[in-house]
């Protein structure tokens, strides 16, 4: 099959690899419809990760399901799927409380942006669609495999309050969805921190009420004006690097959460801060099938349309496009359309 | 008045010093009737905290009202108090949202282990008994000013579920206060790491069900083993170094909270591990305030005794004895009996 590959920092290529089989009688393979480009995938692209020459990268997909291991009852070939980028049982104890991204048997898509992808744990990860979704949806519901699940999960460590008042830093997609999943759970004043016009567009399609162009310490002044000098209810920490996560305690009221999903690189936690204003951090990488049937309904009933965070789409040959644009932030983020 | 001074590290005295003064019309003056020495004492006496030399030191204690300033109208001389180690003035965003450990007007008790102590914000601050206290009650009072709050916050904090497994961290006398908590707010199983018998004893006396210890890694498994690899569902971390706080993290169960109250000294919290198991952290200082009423409740009524972790009461000329027997272990907390 045609997959994208990664050859040496910068050097995404698509090439022929063997199509995936089934390893375990809990794997599925999934054809492709749609894929999309991470912004976590920009690490190894950037050299910042270690990578294995010329193995497949992608962990963002839907699809149809092709073919699935003897222990997978729930689906059959020719269903259309969700598939989360973590993989899990959703029965063992971490399962059962809610934090599948810590599942004893997690897993991750691979594949994720060639012809077929590979899923462990298909019975407890996937998320079956009645019949094929209308083309209109697809970009939003892609946006469930990964992106908006994880802003719902920054909202959800961060503890959004209803009536509350939330800072989102970072407008990258994550930011964005997160923007959008405060915005649902009720937040009175969603405030985004964004540079970028384009994506402060989206953000406030998304229910951001305020807008905070400036960075660092003025950034901060402007939120803590914002909010009265008290600071915010919630923070939702969407970079991952120090400067971020440094702007979003600076921000948080005393008592508050900051919820983190970027992976976080370089980052020393403010500790004297957090003791002395009892702010909390917690989160990390979503619980992505707790959320999907939540998440699917908002999505099927036109409640929210989180697809907007995709501002490209592009046919699998031009991945390394896809790859420039959202390294050089031109694109905010790219999907991958392997029908076209 | 004859109050404690710290001169240069290991060097405690009791010296003659001026009487405090109302400097603010928000202030208060107690005649100490017991004061105590607080674990944080240690890191300026063993000079690991810059210090003034010649400076009281101390700001746990109880007392009977001296003077107070014109705009404390709740009080008045004679009155018998409970002094909160810190300072609020209880009608801020901050001490409204329970966080009086963040008042915007936070100050911290003087010379506590002195004759009079200044206590700032009187009225926010400051809790009234009915009369003087029965002699027997009055270690567990004393406790409420600081030691038993703390220990309430970390369980707070790290979220204790009724009927769930807490680990604690530390036998000092927070982290028994710890084990108090979590066993009045309804833990099923409480393990405590304690390697020192006489700890280990008040631990049992508060309601621990398990004791562990081994420390580190050892320590560590021997407590996967006791939750059935699983982990605990709340860790409260009363130390603040950087092993306590790596052993917190290890037992932590995914999706878990680590309550941390010990003022951290060289802790690098383990930021991969919070974001790949989705452990959280929060706490800090105390919001004394906030917790008084309830735990006041729970003295006076006698369901808890937070006063049995004083193992040692000296009169105040002895001070320096109380912090060498604190600097060695020999003692877990010594009170400070100022009619003596």
């Amino acid at each position: 099959m045609r997959a994208t590959t990664l050859h040496a920092p910068g050097d995404i290529r698509v090439t022929e690899v063997p199509d995936p089989t089934l390893g375990a009688p809990t794997d599925a393979i999934i054809k492709v419809t749609a894929g999309c480009i991470c912004g976590s995938d920009l690490w190894p692209y950037r050299g910042e990760n270690p990578i294995t020459a010329g193995n497949t990268i992608g962990h963002e997909c839907i699809g149809i399901v092709e073919e699935v291991g003897s222990e997978v009852t729930s689906f059959a070939p020719g269903d259309f799927v969700i598939v989360p980028f973590c993989h899990c049982d959703n029965t063992c104890a971490h399962c059962r409380a809610g934090v599948q991204s810590a599942c004893v048997n997690l897993g991750m898509t691979q594949s994720g942006q060639g012809e077929y992808a590979l899923v462990g744990q298909a019975e407890g990860s996937l998320v079956k669609l009645d019949g094929r979704p209308d083309a209109s949806l697809v970009p939003s519901l892609l946006a469930l495999s990964d992106v908006m699940p994880t802003g719902w999960h920054a909202a959800v460590a961060a503890g959004v309050p209803e009536g509350g008042t939330v800072v989102v830093v970072g407008d990258g997609a994550v930011g964005l969805c997160g923007v959008l999943a405060a915005s649902v759970m009720g937040a009175e004043k969603v405030i985004v921190m964004s540079r970028h016009e384009s994506r402060q567009k989206i953000a406030t399609e998304f229910g951001a009420t305020h807008i905070v162009a400036a960075r660092g310490k003025e950034g901060a002044a402007e939120v803590k004006e914002l909010t009265d000098g008290i600071g915010a209810d919630a923070v939702l920490e969407c970079v991952g690097t120090d400067q971020s996560m440094g702007t979003a305690f600076a921000v948080a009221r005393p008592g508050s959460t900051v919820g983190f999903v970027g992976v976080p690189h370089g980052v020393e936690p403010p500790l004297g801060r957090m003791f002395q204003k009892n702010v909390g951090l917690r989160g990390g990488m979503a619980p992505v099938r707790r959320y999907l049937p939540e998440l699917l309904d908002l999505v099927v009933s036109g409640r929210i349309n989180p697809g907007l965070v995709f501002d490209s789409t592009l046919p699998l040959d031009q991945v390394a496009e896809g790859y420039r644009a959202m390294d050089e932030r031109r694109s905010i983020k790219v999907m991958l359309d392997l029908e076209a």
